[in-house]
């Protein structure tokens, strides 16, 4: 298995520019946190959804990642998100994913986003990736 | 109904630093642009599954807004997005939007993306947004 | 292609007493009649929601069949769906659907609902179907 | 808040003819039981995709009702399914709902359904119902 620290350095090429840092990886799970800065945010001080898809997408791929190895060509093929509460401007976002089916062919996962601290998540996502036939 | 560039001003205050543009807002319905630069390409050059996630929100904002006016505490409430083919690297993306539903409390729309010049999306969503009472 | 009979002597077999009958078959579509009557409606005479989720799995399942051939292993891997409107009760539902990917090993189609007659949808499907390898 | 057998009684108004039981209801969450039997059944022995999106729907019906009393209008508006494994043949499926969110207008909840005994879900569903405001 993976170390997070060994899924930062390849996420940081296949993300680039991504403020989504893996803090946590274990058997099929992970925990990723988002730094909210100002780009994230919207009028009114909430953090935007598109930003909590890729804190969703993130966390899913390196649960998946973390527990089958590097496979750069996992892609995803579904997300569906739901949007829950208002996210809080001034916390970071910690998305928590487990894994609900890792197949030879699809993984599927779901991912619950809070802002830090807080007991109720702000959003919850359940996606799929297609993992690519090894070589 | 308001014009494409109405539109522009109003989201380049709700989302900054957002690369997409409307073209074109209609009855229920509406097109966007999203730039492809290096800042959202995966190692491949492929275009990244988050930024299509983004265009198919804002493509689902200016169709309800262009529609229904200024609203700015619509919220999405769900995305649910699938992934079909690998986009151009070179291509602008282009997300076409249709109202499936626009109720007084929820809105409802599809919204297929395209490559640029490409007869098959690489994308399609479905996404609801809330749309808050009138004062 | 197969016509729509060949389809609903195979869905006879597959979905023993499902009340939908497929009406046409396409390149990619499909058009399929569920009959509505009592044991499909809710208090206050409308069709129940797992009605209309029967009715969109159905058409994607006959627009594959209808394209690929006969692959009884072909499996619904995820459905989202919305509701829209209410549906009549004295009303059949028609199911059009339209298939945005028929790949080798996953095939992704639409589903529009619509009470008989009508022209505004009462539900839209979006969904997976897994085609099983070819011996 | 309401026991199973008040929902149960409930239920069996509201969607008759359904061989789905409610067996535990509590604060935001439900335990419905379907009983496989053969019109559930696909060749091969495995359960139909819709049976498994009925249980779902009456699992997350279970769990918001049992919480804030029987409100007959209450709709689902989205469901969302993930099937993962094939349930077996001869064995009940259950569903277990736990609501992610319960507000005025909208209560979203998520189900993993199971063969029963098994450890690992057969399906995984997320789904938002409407609920009406009080009169």
């Amino acid at each position: 298995m993976l170390s997070a620290q060994q899924l930062n350095t390849f996420l940081s090429h296949e993300f680039p520019q991504c403020p989504a840092v893996v803090e946590q990886v274990g058997e099929r799970s992970s925990t990723v946190r988002y730094k909210v800065d100002v780009s994230a945010l919207r009028p009114g001080g909430t953090v935007s959804g598109p930003t909590m898809m890729l804190l969703a997408d993130v966390a899913l791929y390196a649960a998946i990642l973390g527990t089958i190895g590097l496979v750069p060509l996992a892609v995803t093929t579904n997300l569906n998100i739901n949007f829950l509460r208002k996210p809080q401007a001034d916390k970071d976002l910690i998305g928590v994913c487990t894994l609900l089916k890792l197949g030879k062919v699809l993984a599927v996962g779901e991912v619950s986003i809070y802002s830090e601290g807080e007991d109720e998540p702000v959003a919850h996502a359940v996606g799929t990736y297609s993992i690519p036939p090894k070589q």
